[in-house]
């Protein structure tokens, strides 16, 4: 019985080596070494190369290390009807949300702007908003949008949220549903994206979608590339609907040379690196995992594959 | 019995119709138009030109429009023995708070390197900090001081202060004086500037005080220019003592264009626009004092000339 790690990135070594620091007889392989597959219950992947799940003839489980599983449900190859399971961190969560306050501040003082500014030599002052102004709508409400929306809360923010079914959050208004969406957007002057990825919400960050907002709101992408129509952003920014984006996930990745996005004033862009799973805080769940697996008992953070997270 | 308004920006007209709009009845000029001097008894100033006070013969009060009174010392030619007042203003306690919170999220997040790079066309992420892994060192703990300390401690900052006598704010260490100051630079990550420019504090922020602080701390000021020495900054981010620094003010406004501030990759310029009057909210206190003048009260949020602030 073994693990297998299976990433594109540099990462390996770092899972690796956190893993077996918390249980140094665990039986962890590489991808990319000499590894006996049939001995391989459990993948942990991270954007894997498509197919390369087709090669364990006995495993159990697909484990996630990070919150998301769109790249699992797009690999045609990978096995159908074994479980899959997603990385649920606080660490994550808070990360997520200082990044999105981080931006949305920079928004409301103008410091983008400023950079700019400043590689052009420009002094120009610029009027600044303020926190008790703006309302913030977070779509998606799940470990991240609760998160962030309790924060925004505490800073002094306006909060309302979407989501597919009703949460409660202190303080934060909360609309469900396709029949929620518009009065929703109405009222929302930032729109943070923290969906998950599914056929239901591919390509929802769109133009019908952006002129429900009010004239001059600013969208935050944190979620996934595939949120988002390019073309309607731009279109909507250029004719002054909106005033501007901030973007951490993009279609391709890293985004290509001559995308419009990187020459784009009114667009902040980060390579997304908003919330990265820290190995140390995430392992323990990991682990806790494959003994459930071993063992025959529920997983946790189990997908659940109708919703498609 | 009547007031002027002097300054050499755009907004003397603003002021006035400010004023007007809460007593009509006020005689109110600026001091580029015709006035009767000899009824002038307070003058509404803001960096006035050096000189503009000694016109009037029966002035009685100076009154600064902003929180700050040093150009008002440095008017060698200012009557001498008037009263001066400064402005208290919640709301520019709070700009201010919200704008140091941007500038210290956009540090820790990379924002303003992620815009370099952006403009350069550049995808590369950088290990971001977090919230809580910082102290923040407030100089400074007056009204603008005291406002961020208690924002940035509850934000989840670490969050410590050093004032000329013993301050009390919740969840904020105080350190006081000379004999203080080493202590509060060893543990300050991210030192903020909001002292008032006295003789004692001009120059502050130079190389013996970077050198004291821990190896990659980020420095704000946004109190005056003439805290900071300017070549003193650019030595300690050259050698790499200094992982940044954010501005909003500077020795000359606007910055010359050959200042070498403007290209420096390491500095994150806004042109001294942090917090701004808002002449809605202030009005009343520059009205009251007026009324206080004019019936011989006790004047509000009066100067004391030995601290010079």
């Amino acid at each position: 019985m073994a693990i297998v790690i299976i990433r594109q990135d540099d990462k390996i070594e770092l899972w690796k080596k956190a893993l077996l620091a918390q249980r140094p007889e665990l039986e962890v392989y590489s991808y990319l070494e000499d590894h006996p597959k049939e001995k391989i219950k459990m993948a942990l992947v991270w954007k894997h190369p498509k197919g390369a799940l087709a090669h364990y003839p006995h495993l159990e489980l697909i484990a996630s290390s990070g919150a998301g599983v769109d790249f699992i449900f797009e690999d045609g190859a990978a096995p159908k009807n074994l479980p899959i399971t997603r990385v649920v961190d606080d660490m994550l969560a808070k990360d997520m949300s200082e990044h999105v306050l981080a931006v949305i501040l920079s928004h409301l003082k103008n410091l983008d702007q400023y950079k700019i500014n400043q590689m052009k030599g420009v002094w120009q002052p610029i009027q600044y908003h303020r926190i008790s102004d703006f309302r913030v709508g977070i779509l998606g409400l799940g470990a991240l949008g609760r998160e962030l929306a309790t924060d925004l809360v505490k800073y002094g923010f306006k909060v309302q949220g979407w989501a597919s079914s009703k949460k409660d959050i202190a303080g934060v208004d909360c609309y469900v549903g396709d029949e929620g969406l518009s009065d929703f957007l109405k009222t929302t002057q930032i729109a943070v994206c923290l969906l998950p990825l599914t056929q239901e919400t591919t390509g929802i960050l769109n133009k019908e979608l952006f002129l429900k907002l009010p004239k001059g709101a600013f969208v935050i992408n944190v979620a996934r590339g595939g949120h988002l129509v390019d073309e309607d952003l731009i279109e909507m920014l250029d004719r002054g609907h909106l005033s501007g984006a901030g973007l951490d996930v993009y279609h391709q990745e890293p985004l290509p040379k001559e995308h419009p996005f990187w020459k784009h004033e009114k667009i902040q862009m980060t390579p997304h690196y908003a919330s990265v799973s820290d190995t140390g805080s995430v392992v323990p769940q990991i682990l806790e995992n494959y003994d459930r697996l071993l063992s025959g008992r529920n997983l946790l953070n189990e997908v659940v594959m109708e919703k498609g997270y």
